[in-house]
């Protein structure tokens, strides 16, 4: 199967789609052939609204598991629907856990990585002995108490402009290391009953992997394995093997990106 | 297939264990042959852990697709294991929608059913054009934006000792459908960038299906469809054929139970 790239017709235009997603059954955002993929799905509803094979572009290829709140997609299409019956046209025809929330007329030529000026994660880890069972698939859930203000403290440091290589995964490198985190908090919340603890990080672009390797760091200090000033020794050391795990992938949550 | 009933010999000891559940995969609390029930998957973890063959009891037979938050059961063992260390080992063999809160002993003849003193409910709404793609398995999704301050106030006459037979579905009768409604309130909450509704209804009991039939009703006053005094015309009437539909169960939870 091959998909035809975007062509740039004289009566095409582009739009800007705001979509959410439950990444549980998703094997991410990437169109892969015999794949329950976010791409493959919303490209078929476009299709059967608008008879075009085209592709779609996101600010931020998801990998599976992981949910987007706000996740942002470039569409270029000949079609004349104005954006708010294209709205209600594709959430028609996807599935329930992919919504389209807003639709907005985008410039000629708008690219939904390229046009990016930054991004919003968020990550939840449910702690204590027994896991909650409505979190199984939207936290990550670790059997100890952690120590919130400690992973709050060790994170501050991190705000700026560093070079984060020790919080890249290897395999799809970037040609700079080097990103400005905006705004980084750690704190506990509760819902229906449970609490749980929220990561959030903006920044104006993130290496691959880099918030669940924030992640996997920050729970070592939570755990009081690890000093608060860790996670800022690992960064000055620009070397991937001394930070904490990957944390898993449904945890994170692409929350918006910023334009 | 037939499962002894429970009979009390010598040494047996008595336990409340407090459980929450996921409902979305379960055809609901109770035992029945080749379907996935809570108390078939918790009485196979007290065979794996004690060698028995017993019949649990609950305090709530919640239907399929409702949730548990503190549903409470009576256990009865011939078991010498510590409450602590039971509640580990039943953990450890019951699936990732289905944990074990709590187990403390209780006295000789304990009956989750009999010695309940009143139970707490709660009825999750996620209203508006889009439905959220997290709350699809947990909350009614209405796509109409609710008018919550009128449904709150709707329900507040409906506190305290009244007939709630117009309330009750047809098929589980009660003796008496007199019930008192000690805690009753409807108001919005937000979780992971959404809003949504909760209902939530504290009684000394509860006809067949009366909080669905609660939410049903309430909902149509948030659509602004009735007035704020219809629920309370309802009631009066003791005519199950003039209240609101029977809201989904995937919206309601068991949130505890008093004895």
């Amino acid at each position: 199967v091959k998909l035809a790239a975007i062509v740039v017709r004289t009566n095409m235009r582009f739009f800007k789609l705001t979509i959410a997603y439950d990444g549980t059954d998703f094997s991410g955002w990437q169109w892969q052939p015999d794949r329950r993929t976010v791409q493959g799905e919303l490209e078929r509803a476009v299709r059967q609204i608008t008879g075009e094979s085209t592709r779609l572009i996101a600010s931020g290829r998801t990998d599976a598991g992981v949910h987007a709140l706000g996740q942002a997609v470039t569409l270029a299409t000949e079609s004349q629907l104005a954006p708010d019956v294209l709205c209600r046209a594709l959430n028609a025809n996807t599935p329930a856990d992919l919504a389209i929330l807003d639709i907005q007329t985008a410039r000629n030529g708008f690219n939904a990585i390229d046009d990016a000026k930054g991004k919003r994660y968020r990550y939840l880890i449910q702690d204590g002995a027994v896991p909650n069972v409505f979190m199984r698939h939207y936290a990550w859930q670790v059997r100890q108490h952690l120590n919130v203000d400690a992973m709050h403290e060790a994170a501050q440091p991190l705000l700026g402009t560093h070079n984060f290589k020790s919080y890249e995964t290897a395999g799809s490198p970037r040609v700079s290391t080097v990103r400005s985190i905006r705004d980084f908090f750690v704190r506990r919340q509760s819902w229906n009953d449970t609490t749980y603890i929220v990561m959030e990080v903006e920044a104006d672009g993130f290496l691959y992997n880099m918030v669940r390797n924030l992640a996997g760091t920050l729970v070592e200090v939570g755990r009081e394995k690890k000093s608060t000033t860790w996670p800022t020794e690992v960064l000055a050391a620009h070397d991937r093997r001394l930070a904490g795990m990957t944390a898993p992938p449904h945890g994170l949550y692409l929350v918006r990106v910023n334009f």
